[in-house]
């Protein structure tokens, strides 16, 4: 073995080995004149799996013993669909500093989440202090608000699949596949999940979903009945409850005046009818994909939830 | 107009600003007392391409400036298909500290990044010391090294397949649309890649790929059998020169002893023939997930370079 093995398998006297389940490299907890450290590696998949297994019971225990000094309680809410800005505007003095619980925003690809932070004597009263916070920003945002704390757009809108014991197929252009992947990012999709179209060509768009030759050659592939017929096309040939059709100019290139980088036409088909809507997202190619995707599954969120 | 936005609005004395591209916020370029400093919004494709377009060409007039302090230039290697520990054993004294060039690695998904920074007078004098490291570790590490710099998997093969005029189709299970997400990712993909399939369900295997129910009852939706006839059907129905199959176990359920999570089959059709391994990547889902996706394009990489 060579030395710099072994220097890795020697343990610094006084610490307390914590296990890594995913990985060889241990982790270490330690206890500094009263306060408790812990060392962990720094792979991002094994340092949260030994915090969750390992630190934050150690931590909580560390806390109760010391509930005098109190605890911070948060909880977040995600939205989608709404500006950072004009989630402000609406939360007015909610988001002052200072207050308990204090509450402010983070914006990535789209999606806003709002965390609400309570400092308290115990976990009990802090999450009494959340509560009807919560319930005002929930009031405030109505249907934009689509999940909390862990939870994604994927897994949202796959648990209201779930629920309901329906099915989704996805036909996507501009999105390639993304759509599908954040679907399938989830253990068990497979149970509403199981037919995914990647037409990035209009070939494939009329080989593989029927979409209409003279559709593309008269309105474009980025166009609402293109959209409309991949959503429909993709329910009726996979036999799911809906389909989601996604067609768009991801850029850089490709765009014009007409249908400038950033269009996306997004048709959803039900048993009932094909709804499509016109989007145009801000960014470059990696965020108008992902908006897209998302904007995709949100709108199955909200056929769901009605 | 709000107070917060009348003081977004306002510049520091002596501030030149830089502006967004991309957003609403400007950035700041300042002179503290003969040191430059720049001061960026904090989303991070703004922040990117402000980098790029003002403060880079800004750092680089300010160090030409001052050229007797040196510069560093650095090259950075990416590997794929061996793991950390083994390069590190391959580049050996390479890899010491304190050298000039000094070598180090990160990892990534199963991705392992080389990076030689020298650091010396000029960049043409840096560019010099990093060559014949450069060579070393491209002798030392052979087709394991797929990429430069910003190039990523899919943008090599896709390199590839453009320089030759062909195309690739793919048929994805355990994935769920990844490979095709991270094919897409580059723009102007559409010249190489037009046909996706997810087929995350067995009946949609047998429905869109022609997958053979037998083989999907005898050896299992995740086999050998199964990840050629997707890739075989793929190629064929697409009429693209290349078919890659994708099916595994990405977890955290449906693993057994004779097939356990992360065991992943990945089918490539060609003219010739068709090729199929068997893989078993370790981590959880995500990782299972990115693994397989990114063996899959690795695996056409090397038949292209043949």
């Amino acid at each position: 073995m060579s030395p710099k093995n072994i220097i890795q398998a020697m343990i610094p006297r006084g610490c307390e080995v914590i296990e890594n389940t995913c990985g060889t490299a241990p982790g270490l907890a330690a206890d500094l004149g009263g306060t408790p450290a812990f060392f962990l590696p720094g792979v991002p998949s094994e340092m949260k799996k030994m915090y969750e297994l390992a630190v934050e019971p150690r931590l909580r225990q560390y806390l109760a013993g010391r509930a005098a000094a109190g605890v911070i309680c948060s909880r977040t809410l995600h939205a989608f669909g709404i500006g950072e800005s004009n989630i402000a505007q609406r939360l007015g003095e909610m988001m002052a500093r200072g207050k308990n619980p204090v509450v402010n925003t983070t914006a990535a690809h789209g999606i806003i989440s709002i965390r609400i932070n309570a400092r308290a004597e115990n976990e009990g009263q802090a999450r009494r202090l959340i509560e009807p916070v919560e319930a005002e920003v929930r009031r405030q945002l109505g249907e934009y608000v689509y999940g909390t704390d862990e939870e994604t757009m994927a897994s949202v809108v796959g648990g209201l699949l779930r629920q309901r014991g329906q099915k989704v197929a996805l036909a996507e252009s501009c999105t390639g596949g993304l759509a599908a992947k954040l679907l399938t990012d989830i253990p068990g999709s497979s149970d509403y999940f199981a037919y995914g179209w990647v037409v990035y060509g209009n070939q494939a768009k009329t080989a593989l979903l029927q979409v209409a030759p003279e559709s593309l050659s008269r309105f474009g592939a980025v166009s609402e009945p293109v959209a409309a017929e991949m959503a429909a096309h993709a329910r009726k040939i996979s036999g799911a409850d809906y389909g989601l059709g996604i067609t768009g100019i991801a850029g850089p290139g490709g765009g014009t005046d007409e249908k400038p980088v950033g269009l996306v036409y997004i048709g959803l088909a039900s048993a009932e009818n094909v709804d499509v809507r016109r989007l145009v997202f801000p960014g470059q190619r990696e965020m108008v994909r992902m908006r897209a995707a998302t904007a995709a599954l949100n709108l199955l969120r909200l056929k769901l939830k009605i």
